[in-house]
């Protein structure tokens, strides 16, 4: 139980503290002015969570610590009501051009220009993206200056979760675990796996509404704050297969699911399950791919990078297991506003892992013809080693459904 | 109620003759080679839905007629499940590198060497988005020669609905007209935004994998085939309000949407609702809203421009009902696999209509700190007009909600 009374949010003071890192970051780089327009990145850097679509939002910070944002006339109220500390707003009509007969992001051109910065310019892409039919110029076609485009500046700085950050997503994960147990708990012969996967969700959600009531302040426009969901059978041996139509038969392997999303910050948990008794053959590579996760969530350790605890991994897997064969990705990811973020527990991503990094842990083993096997949880680096937070239980026992 | 027992998907031959659209397109262009990055147009070339995650996934077409694919291993057999006519594959081990101490994209540079189009390469766009998390260059510095990015060449197509496409999207219509009417018999005072909308979509949801038995096949991993929502109270003058906590108080105005999801092809429908008897006030902008979305429905012809059909519906609500100051947006937006697509009802948008496009037809007044007024239907262009496919009762009468 949280014994706080305050908003599940991200406060104002955050938010400037995100800004100001960037400012200095400009000034370290020479940079005059960095334009944002990722979405999560303007959501990071002002608290304007929106619902992305065709229409180009963008903000604008300078090396003098201004901030300004594009915005199309259906957003400013939004804005206003969510950022009232941001008062500098470029306002176009609508996208393609509103009847003003010119091209959304012209507004920024003219406003690098007021503000002087002609020449020093950076941003996260070089444009906004092709959303939704959005078509347009990269912003250095428009300028007819060189623009610095690299996510790297707003992304590391997203890599370590401050304790706020960290405070949400715990929370996130509770939920997530409470919707994979009301789903495990639907789970049976004959379910559908669309109507359990979305019936856990709601109720789920419903649970989550009760208990926390005001202090859940929804940052999207779409899909429940507690989510569980499952694939099943031969599925499962795709690493992202997508739902199918049908119910749950005796003998099916499931693979889940589940998270929670609190203030924005998502979480992840997934799950190997078996419907009735399993046969030996699931024993051995269940047993496999828990001793895999296992040397992940000893693998990953403050000071080292992201490829060493890699290595280590796919080291026991190939050398104790002798499943080489039977992987197809990486041992997990970063992630918190997004479902995956950089960097990765990858064999080429040489980031060094550092508190306050949240990965998921999941290395899975792929039988073709036969079956999936991951789990997946939400582990925080701390000075020292790491911690889970997402606490649902991993061994077999605990994760055999009755079929009946 | 529909005879056929078809599955409700597009199928492989007219997934073969929109390739065959683009190989003539790449001729005419004198483009040898054209990669299809954006995720939903590899499904709308291909067949193949899938996650889209930092993992780059694309699809190389050629003048000759030739079809390669990049994938991540572990899409490979997901791929070849979807796709088995498509058997050129290059295939990476992970993002960033996976141990092969190489960018992904790097494998579209030998592909384009080998196949010997290292000079006349078109792209929907220069590289793989920055997708959660994902980092890399422009197809156009890693190749060192220019590419001809224009999401036109496949976007144009894809505006154009066959009679398959527009068969699936009546039948997502019946589905979002059917969440919606569960929806609006579980509006009540006290009821919450968030459980209402996710239960009637479940309720949905239930009845169309009911009915649609097999002919149903999921196209994606997350969300509901049969989907509604709704924003309530001063939340509405938000065109594109969150979500928020709390519950339907008496006198709320409600603006909702739903849709359904068949074979991968989405539905509009939105709908401006009141909880209890409306005053004269929101009776005077409902009215002035449903004869401006008549004006749309009355502008939308083929042969004229979107620019056109826009200056009538602008005209009609500055000189008719005196209320251009309360528009927000535009009147409309093409749309089919995703929510919105080219081209856009707009003032500056100069796409000549024609028949077998699909609009949403919604102009909306918002009426500030008091409630936004928004219908919004799917209508399909015909050879001399148009049909409206969203079938729900527009009319007052039928959108007031009894408060208890």
């Amino acid at each position: 139980m949280t014994v706080h009374s305050d908003p599940l949010e991200i406060g104002a003071a955050e938010y400037l503290l995100r800004r100001e890192r960037v400012f200095s970051a400009l000034q370290q780089r020479g940079l005059g002015a960095y334009c944002v327009f990722g979405p999560t990145r303007v959501a990071y850097l002002s608290g304007f969570f929106f619902s992305p679509t065709e229409r180009p939002v963008a903000l604008v910070l300078t090396a003098a610590g201004e901030v300004h944002a594009l915005l199309p006339r259906l957003e400013v109220t939004h804005f206003q009501q969510q950022c009232p500390e941001l008062p500098n707003l470029e306002i176009y009509a609508e996208y393609p051009g509103g009847g003003e007969g010119r091209h959304p992001l012209t507004l920024l051109q003219g406003l690098l220009t007021r503000l002087g910065q002609t020449g020093r310019v950076g941003a996260d892409l070089d444009g906004y993206e092709h959303r939704w039919g959005y078509r347009g110029p990269r912003l250095s076609e428009l300028l007819g200056w060189p623009v610095q485009a690299d996510v790297a500046l707003i992304d590391d700085l997203r890599a370590i979760k401050s304790a706020a950050e960290t405070a949400l997503m715990r929370e996130a994960c509770r939920w997530g675990d409470r919707a994979h147990r009301l789903m495990q708990d639907m789970v049976e012969v004959g379910a559908q796996e669309l109507l359990v996967s979305h019936g856990a969700s709601l109720q789920a959600t419903r649970e989550m509404l009760a208990e926390l009531g005001d202090r859940y302040v929804p940052k999207s426009r779409e899909g429940m704050p507690a989510n569980a969901m499952f694939i099943r059978g031969a599925n499962t041996a795709h690493p992202h297969g997508l739902h199918q139509a049908g119910a749950v038969t005796q003998g099916d392997v499931l693979v889940t699911g589940a998270y929670g999303v609190v203030g924005g910050y998502e979480s992840e948990l997934e799950r190997t399950m078996i419907v009735g008794e399993p046969d030996a053959r699931f024993v051995q590579y269940f047993g496999a791919m828990m001793a895999a996760q296992q040397a992940g969530f000893d693998a990953l350790r403050p000071g080292r990078t992201c490829a060493e605890a890699e290595r280590d991994v796919r080291r026991f897997i190939r050398d104790e297991l002798g499943m080489d064969d039977l992987v197809r990705h990486h041992t997990g990811h970063a992630f918190g506003l997004e479902g995956h973020e950089h960097p990765f527990l990858d064999l080429d991503d040489h980031s060094v892992i550092e508190p306050g990094m949240v990965f998921s842990i999941e290395p899975g083993l792929y039988v073709p013809k036969f079956a999936g096997f991951r789990h997946s949880d939400t582990v925080l680096v701390t000075e020292h080693g790491s911690e889970r937070l997402s606490l649902y239980p991993r061994e077999l026992e605990a994760l055999t459904v009755s079929p009946v």
